[in-house]
């Protein structure tokens, strides 16, 4: 299956807006966790339904609604039904295919991100496609697979730690982007590491194995820049866009998530930069090492090739061969092959191949 | 006939706006299917003439007049007479080798684009100039050749599925480019397995030919590109229009269309980009081979060269060669080229060669 | 004389509006039509002098005058007073190494432009500069050599076909920039065509000759570029201009003559992409062939250096060599190069070089 | 460690704004001088602590405290304080892994840049991260370690040189800002003259080696880059900046640093191009040596396999070789030999080899 | 000394607006030249000293002062005060490393430019600053050393031909840019002839000396463009500025100035491809050669090695070799050898290396 690209069929041709799980189903049933705060309190719950969550939909506390999995399609017509979306909304968070986007709609800010995730026990990163829906004051908060990096946000609910519980719904979408784009850049730490290590590699004893590593990391990085760059836009239009949705309160914090994301960006150019860097220098060395052997060969075969000569010379069978007769021809002949191999070097030294 | 550009022999010269069909006629007779609805009735009909459709033009229901085959100027010219187009907007259907492209006029908006249909059965890709032209309440659509990809929409029509048939021309017409970019995607899904799937040839067993698969494969993108990317500046450049034939309440499915065209795009340039990755691959390892293949020489040369001379030496004919004399010389002479083969294997292993 | 630059030695340093001629004289002497025509009448005059012209300015048909032949400075003194131009529009039309661009003054706007003319009798491209100066009512064209392009509107003039007799002097200017696009497009159309043909010949015969032709063919559409680029600009300058000259009727007659103009760009630049995929082509095309030649050189040493090794092995002159003696030594001693000569070929197998 | 990213795990999830020093702790103690000045009288004091700071801040003269070391979080806490602070602006002066950025805050402007500084002793270069934050008539400056470019300046201001003692806090900014360009500039001379001297190298005696200096080269540069093309935006922003900390009187000298900072950043582009050239000059060599070294053992075995063929024919051992018998067979071998060797020679002259 | 940057030692750290001269002194004493014109008189004095010069400052003529030579730190503190310059202006004047710009300030403009000027005596091209500073009737004019090619301006003004005498200092500034530019072109079109004469040697005879010199012509080029590319921006800026000191009747001028420093900047850049084209060629030029020479050693070694093993096989001292005792055994030898070598260069044909 490409890489690129999701697979269409599911929704080719039907009426946009229809609710089709575009992905792989890959979770046994949904997971719904819903979080209810204001400044004084906090109120969490994990379901499978969504009993009572129209009610906070008007309350002035604020509503975090995560789903984990999006395969039942029934419930996410619910989920909308709830929240009153639009029904292109609803269709993007199921379409994990989504490039990362903003859209704003009658009622809510939809916006679509790819959530990594570094996973140490075995050295893979995770990524999602993560789906935020901003509404006055209540946030949903789509995931394909349960997991994901928001632990901290939850800890600081919790304990009510920084300004988190006194501020809104958009503060909490901001706290959320914010530790997603956190994890972009430790992810990126992490790649570094590897591709730094390959430069020893690729100046002092470069195999051909290594272009597979450099290719597969040239892959990995402009697969992370397809996320990062249509994120770092978005956070960007954010921090302009005229909305109920956003208050002015928000505008330093945009601007510093703006600068993580540029940073993100800038970070995936440099790697980049420095792997095209390592694939000129390995051709480089191949090209020095053609002309090593070359060198070699040539300086072997012309050292060899009159010695050669001579003594078939005189493995000839003429009757009449002088040479062949004095008494010490053959030790002579040793002379000529000592004088030929002198000779030879001191050429070679004068063209530098020595 | 070179493939970017159209024979212009037809029109060059001609008054701007005269009616010639730019193209290669390749349908025996144009046929028309006339869609006729409202939220309550649908009325569908096949014919080869136009009779009475001029009065479609005024009815409060929407008219989707689709015409299949171009090369009837006469034909041509009642459709222009019977919605009043101006000249401009026919000569432009009429000229198959049009970039995509929007254009205003008084009385219609006039689209040009590119429409990809994937033909599963022999593995090719049909493409065809697509037009649309879009009134009040009526939207006509000229294809070059029948067949199409909106039989998914005349489905969602005759079923009253979705909201298609509560909404306008407008609508209709968002529908039929919808489909068309999704169709685009699917062709690119297709290509880019095949695109993948040459991946291992080139990292394990490089061939010459597969260097014009890889230009093939990126000529097809250069040639899907040039047709996406001014579509997709049009669907932008529609999101932005003041205009009478474009209703406010498209504007969310317009922006969804967007996406759906960028995310095309990015598509178009990450396969090219993988292309070009291929090739620099490629070309390394020809390097490589050519390193080993030289390596080999070298090392197969410089053990024999030796070997050859010294045999040599013990041919030659002087009537003094004491060794040649001693009881065990032949044996000894073994010992030593045994010694000479070791001596050059270490020396090749101290060289990284072996 | 360089390509790309004009002698600057004639206007060097003279007051800027000096009326000088710089090019080549390449006219005997300059020759003047003038057409005058409105929706009734037309009168058409071949003559030298400028009698009567004054007149015209301030008529209500539409005049225009086309010079071919721009080294009578004389003269074009007289034509400037005529129709009381700025000196700077003078100095451009007379400087034929001007890039193409749009100026606008009191009383004219002021068009540069290079016209191509492909001569199919011998297989050229004729380049010339074009100068349009358009007023309210009157339009003068200059040009360097006598022949152009504009038939086709000289008889769409005299015959009355279309609209052209029935707008004014800027639907005139319109029409012939029209018909000069047109021809760059014949002329890359037939460029096109040998630039195609030389596929074939890099993917399956490359011979160094045609890394000549494909440079050849890059400059020639360099050229083009220079003169399309700034042409397509100032087409869509003249599309946002707000001035007297162009009347509003114009304007999507001007948007379909930068569609036009936007093809030809995309053409060239797709053809400038052709040509560089060749050029990468026939790089690793002639890498592929040096493998080719190298693999075979050492697999044919290498198969006769050890043979040669044996025969000299059996010439030595050693009194004690037991193998000599025996009494089908010679045949063992083919039986062993059989041997030797089907291992080294295993081997080759083994390493894919067969 | 990557040198393109910080370490993120102190940070990583906590609230934004949270005070945590992001960094290598590289200094005893945090050390505080604080410069307090007018057009008449200054006052420079050097401590550990920041009593008596606060009442500066309302004073009518301008008051500049600089901070060497940023891990005494408690310290950085009470600076915030006394000046009231955003809490996101300490955290970005103690993350020093920002790229350059400019911040608006309610109450003063935050800027971050890298303060690179020539060392000639040891021939290094000393980069570390300098935050401003500029109020309305105080600029706090925080530097990672001591040692830094300002010393010009505070001269300036103990001798009331210039224009600095009579403007403001902003004045002051710019005047640390111009400074920290001109350092730029005078790295780049210094590498520019390492880079230069590269090319006498690249061009006659090429090394493998040199790939590695001229990669090392790229790198910093890039690095500079990384580092000064942010700047100069910034600058660019502070000049349309719409504030009350930057006074109009600023703005000729703000235009004058963008000046400068554009010209850092085309220095820096002009060596990379520079360093670019020399790798495709280097690897052209490489072919040529390739080209020559083919050339040379080409000629040479040319030449001698012949002959060792001629003399291997005549020590065959056939019954009847009449030319072994003739009386100067072996004298007119030689003659062979000699035509031979000069026929070589000519067609290798003929061939352009020698 | 590094190429591209200016040493920056004498001004780094002083207060901005110090006059230092930075650059290298080259001319005895400064000289200056008064020119006092307007519509009817002209009167022009060269002198040492300032005496009397600012009277003109008020005076309705038109006042230019040209000097030569900028190490008299204090003559050119009385200029700046005679015409009540800002500080930045003089240091920007003194500053002899400054990138082309347009700064304005109270009470003038001021413009740095680089000056080309081609002496063809000695086939090179000096390279100096130019500043001009411009106020409401008077024009100063900064040179490095005497020398310029402002002459066909100073004869205009002398003989009072075209409009120069009749206009102000606007104009004279404009006309002054006019002929810098023109001697860019000249340079150019110099510089291209060296250029285009390369072609032949690259196609036809290339030598490593080859990659030097087209090195050497990029260097020039690039440092052209550093200088011209500025210059263009801040002419088209200048046509936009609101400013006292341009009038309006300079629009034409300056738009026809632009298109001038356009085209300088299109030929740059057209030579420019033109030697990275060459480079491509030369490259591909030596990969075609090592072709060449490979192909010839494959053939004639591939001839020669199995003729030299049937000749050891004759050379055998087996006991038993039939062949050997045949009548005309060495003769079926040499069919033998005519036989293989026609068989091998059968085989090369069938190869297509022949
Ligand atoms: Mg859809
Ligand atoms: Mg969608
Ligand atoms: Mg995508
Ligand atoms: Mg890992
Ligand atoms: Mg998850
Ligand atoms: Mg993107
Ligand atoms: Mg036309
Ligand atoms: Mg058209
Ligand atoms: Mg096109
Ligand atoms: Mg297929
Ligand atoms: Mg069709
Ligand atoms: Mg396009
Ligand atoms: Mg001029
Ligand atoms: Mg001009
Ligand atoms: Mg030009
Ligand atoms: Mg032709
Ligand atoms: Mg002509
Ligand atoms: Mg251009
Ligand atoms: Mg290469
Ligand atoms: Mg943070
Ligand atoms: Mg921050
Ligand atoms: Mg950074
Ligand atoms: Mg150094
Ligand atoms: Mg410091
Ligand atoms: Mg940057
Ligand atoms: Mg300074
Ligand atoms: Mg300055
Ligand atoms: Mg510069
Ligand atoms: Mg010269
Ligand atoms: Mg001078
Ligand atoms: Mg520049």
């Amino acid at each position: 299956m490409p890489r690129f690209l999701k697979p269409m069929d599911a929704t080719r041709g039907r009426p946009p807006g229809s609710l089709v799980f575009v992905g792989e189903q890959r979770v046994e049933s949904p997971s719904i966790r819903i979080i209810h705060y204001d400044a004084e309190s906090i109120d969490e719950r994990e379901l499978g339904t969504l009993e009572g969550v129209e009610c906070c939909r008007e309350a002035p506390a604020v509503t975090w609604v995560n789903v984990d999995g999006l395969h039942d399609v029934e419930l996410m017509g619910k989920v909308r039904d709830a929240f009153g979306l639009h029904p292109l909304v609803m269709e993007d968070v199921l379409d994990t295919g989504q490039r990362p986007k903003l859209a704003e709609f009658d009622g809510c800010l939809a916006l679509t991100a790819k959530m990594l995730r570094l996973v140490p026990e075995d050295d893979t990163v995770h990524a999602e496609q993560l789906s935020l829906v901003l509404g006055r004051n209540w946030l949903l908060t789509f995931q394909e697979l349960p997991g994901d990096v928001f632990d901290p946000v939850r800890e600081r609910l919790r304990r009510n730690r920084g300004r988190i519980r006194k501020l809104g719904a958009d503060y909490l979408a901001y706290a959320l982007l914010d530790v997603v784009m956190e994890n972009y850049l430790r992810v990126l730490t992490h790649l570094g590491e590897h591709i730094e290590s390959l430069e020893e590699v690729v100046l002092l004893t470069p195999t051909p194995g290594i272009l597979e590593s450099i290719t597969g990391f040239k892959m990995e990085l402009g697969y992370i820049r397809k996320a990062a760059r249509p994120t770092r836009d978005f956070i960007q239009a954010l921090s302009h866009l005229d909305t109920e949705f956003v208050s002015d309160d928000l505008a330093p914090f945009l601007r510093d998530l703006y600068d993580l994301s540029e940073h993100v960006n800038e970070a995936i150019d440099a790697y980049s930069a420095m792997l095209s860097d390592y694939i000129a220098i390995y051709n480089s060395n191949v090209g020095n090492r053609l002309n090593d052997i070359m060198k070699f060969l040539t300086m072997f075969s012309s050292i060899f090739i009159p010695l050669a000569f001579i003594a078939g010379v005189y493995g000839m069978n003429f009757d009449n061969i002088p040479e062949l007769h004095y008494r010490y021809g053959y030790f002579v002949f040793w002379g000529l092959i000592v004088l030929v191999v002198l000779g030879m070097l001191r050429f070679f030294r004068s063209k530098g191949w020595l």
